[in-house]
């Protein structure tokens, strides 16, 4: 069922020889959005420029647009221009370029998919993409059933012996588990389990990856990665910004759907993991489904859960709208955009451990972090004031920006006396490679190319993500309006109170 | 038997109320050498302004010296200017210089000592000493004997109810097992164990009284710190110098007795130690005396020890004298300038794990760190190449220069294949403290004053340590001229044959 290549992190090559993709071509649904002109387009040519595609590689935009094949270039051309990562190179671009087609038509029009298909076996023709092709839907979920309808109608999705057809969506991965479970089916029904490629971009970043060859490579942390060591865990993703223009994919969603939901809960199950027998997609699945199998909630959702709402103020020096303000949101919406929750990871490992998710917009400063708070030491033979100042030890990993790892632990203040205060030692990317890290989609759409797909959650991850997630939106769904929170500051008290009633505070990142 | 103060480490003021000595004064043996003038004086000016004297506090200076109060006054005074910490202010030097006298004669000289003792009563009157005074021997070890026997015979060890009499002694503390015992029992037949303060000055540094706040006061060091993910522990003092104009002292002492013997195997114990029950000096003195009494050396001390002597030639862009050419030196020495010992302590935390110890002059660079070196993790789920350029984790401790600490670990590369590389996270004193660190005579001092003996090794400590060291230095004895060694470098070939025997190698700091 799956077409997946050799694992190459398990290939002796792996090192000496780079990834590069085979003969092959990409057809892009909804060529006109922000995802594709500023992470899908850019991360293909700085893939090029890298070196890392065929030659012959082809890109085709599909759109309502009454494009020739020298117009979608041109929006490709501009999008690189202003997005790529890496230099603008003539050459390069003229190469992609020449595999740059364009079909016109909407998602009902059978003569538009015909068309694609003749597209699709003109290439494998002129530039020899030997019949390989992913899919790529940027577009409304809504629409999936029909596209890949449609493919499959127009025998888009057969391929000969040897070759592959692959598709690739983006969140949201569905709306609850019903949805999800139905969007699963549609794509089950047209492509192998193996063939689908769900983008959760988190997993793509340098730093998410770096959880797990931090975590296994070495010796020092998996000894203390466990409840007799770890007090709890804090995993946050704050954003500086409010939901700007994007009120109609926002509104409805919030915050736990469109970020809890996946990024959070795939960091958590990177964090909370066993170690995988290999890096090999179905081995890593393994393990972080386990996680999300094992995850519960605790039984009194008004006190482990918390949400709210940016209001009217000041952030960043600019006056600022409410959520309930901005353009296109309903005055009576109780879409939250802020979300915090308690979770707890029933395993031997993890038992009594709790793990402390948020997000949310307009917050103090944009961040995502983990951060592994470990208990204070069992006995300090210390005076009485000589640990008054010391808190507790922590590992943060930083994933995004500044991204890097903090160590937090108590060392003896300079004097004459014994006074212990918690100082940082600091790993940077940036000091400590010269390697540039590639943009999560390279990495992605690479992957996606090789067929390559430990990066990518597979439905039963999906699922067991909404199980998680469902009880809490239909517990909030009966709690009328969330609270407002200031905007530039951590979010609605009630977070700040679900933590105080454990007995511990939310960092300050 | 001991006088020793409340331990204030254990003290509830301790951090409001900073540690002042109450009255007293301290009488210098030794005035004109390298210790007094560049570390004794300028230690107690530097306490002086820091405000942590009291008022009265006297300073006698005594030597064979036809000088007057003054004339040592200005000795000090020149001493201060040149070589104290902290800013020069004439107000608290004009207030200690009110306290300054001198006693001239030699050790032999009834007439100075009965001098000496009315000068200290005055004091007492004049200035409110009460009585309390230290008797700092910065002299040969060979006069110990002379100047104690004079102290007791003219009663200048006698106190009334409630004041202080203490001796203070610098390395080296004997030759041998058998001196070490021989002055141990003049200094015990004169003043009590409680009374006598040996100063190792590395035990007041703030980096080496860190180890025992990291190790204890955190909850991540710990449970890592034993032979299950312990591999080996490398122990280095490092000098860039040669021996300088120092011949008369280091010649037939060498690089063992002279650094090994009291710095790296304080340095060792408390590396190794138990959690102590408190930082009281009895408590602390148990625990690094179990791990002394516990040390083992290798059966073949042909295996795992080595010496060397440095040759002539290059070092730091001048040309050098080799050790057999530095004026003073026997042109037949053995004595070795640079000294390697493996050693094996022997108790459940430590059981199999080496202790490589190792110090030298003429090496690449000065510096004394402690490298904690982890084992391998016990299994790597990466493909085979994936961590071809992963070592072992480390904590590296630098006492000094740079003080602060080090972590090594592996992390993944940047890019978009795994591939696991060390990188180091570094928490540096300077950069996390505002506190400046005072200098080790300062705290030591200071804690004479105190009569606060935690940071002094006591006389077992002393003489387990040569129990170590005997063997060595025999064995060395049967072996004629030790190996020459670059200058500049890291040592003679020996050593580096030693680690390799294990498998290992040192580190290049």
């Amino acid at each position: 069922m799956t077409d997946a290549a050799p694992n190459p992190l398990r290939d002796p090559r792996d090192r000496r020889l780079p990834r590069i993709a085979g003969p092959c071509g990409l057809v892009l649904f909804g060529v006109t959005g922000d995802l594709s002109t500023k992470k899908v387009m850019p991360a293909i040519y700085d893939l090029a420029n890298r070196g890392l595609l065929p030659p012959g590689f082809s890109l085709v935009g599909f759109a309502r647009r009454d494009w020739a094949n020298q117009d979608f270039a041109q929006i490709v051309h501009d999008a690189v221009k202003r997005h790529a990562r890496t230099e603008f190179r003539e050459e390069v671009w003229k190469q992609l370029a020449e595999g740059i087609r364009f079909v016109p038509g909407d998602f009902a029009d059978d003569v538009a998919f015909a068309k694609l298909r003749r597209t699709i076996e003109e290439l494998d023709q002129e530039r020899g993409t030997a019949g390989n092709h992913a899919f790529y839907l940027s577009i409304p979920p809504k629409f999936f059933g029909d596209v890949v309808g449609q493919l499959k109608e127009h025998g888009l999705t057969e391929r000969d012996e040897g070759s592959w057809r692959r598709v690739v969506v983006e969140k949201p991965f569905g709306h609850d588990l019903a949805s999800a479970r139905e969007l699963n089916a549609v794509l089950a029904d047209v492509f192998p389990t193996g063939s689908v490629f769900r983008i959760d971009h988190y997993l793509g970043k340098e730093t998410v990856q770096n959880i797990l060859a931090m975590r296994f490579a070495n010796e020092l942390f998996e000894p203390i990665w466990n409840a007799n060591y770890v007090d709890h865990v804090q995993i946050t993703m704050a954003e500086d910004i409010g939901i700007g223009g994007r009120a109609g994919y926002y509104d409805g969603i919030g915050a736990a759907r469109d970020v809890i939901q996946n990024h959070l809960l795939q960091l958590l199950a990177l964090v909370a993991m066993e170690e995988p027998t290999s890096f090999a997609a179905d081995s890593l699945r393994i393990e972080k489904q386990k996680v999300l199998e094992s995850v519960v909630l605790p039984r009194r959702l008004d006190l482990s859960t918390a949400r709210g709402q940016y209001a009217a103020g000041w952030a960043g020096g600019e006056k600022v709208r409410g959520f309930l303000e901005e353009d296109g949101v309903k005055k009576s919406s109780t879409t939250e955009t802020y979300a915090a929750v308690k979770l707890l990871v029933d395993t031997r490992r993890w038992a009594g451990v709790p793990f402390y998710l948020r997000t949310g917009k307009r917050l103090g400063r944009r961040v995502t972090e983990v951060a592994v708070v470990f208990k204070r030491a069992p006995h300090l033979p210390f005076g009485p004031t000589a640990t008054e100042e010391l808190t507790h030890n922590a590992l943060v990993i930083r994933v995004q920006p500044d991204e890097g790892m903090t160590l937090r632990f108590g060392s003896k203040v300079p004097g004459t006396q014994m006074e212990i205060r918690d100082v940082t030692m600091d790993f940077a990317y940036g000091g400590s490679f010269t390697e540039a890290s590639p943009e999560a989609y390279e990495r992605l759409i690479l992957d996606v190319l090789l067929g390559d797909p430990p990066l990518f959650p597979r439905h039963e991850e999906v699922e067991l993500s909404w199980k998680i997630l469902d009880p809490i939106m239909e517990h909030w769904a009966g709690q009328g309006r969330p609270e407002q929170y200031e905007p530039g500051m951590w979010g609605p008290s009630t977070a700040d109170e679900m933590l105080a009633r454990d007995g511990r505070t939310w960092r300050r990142p």
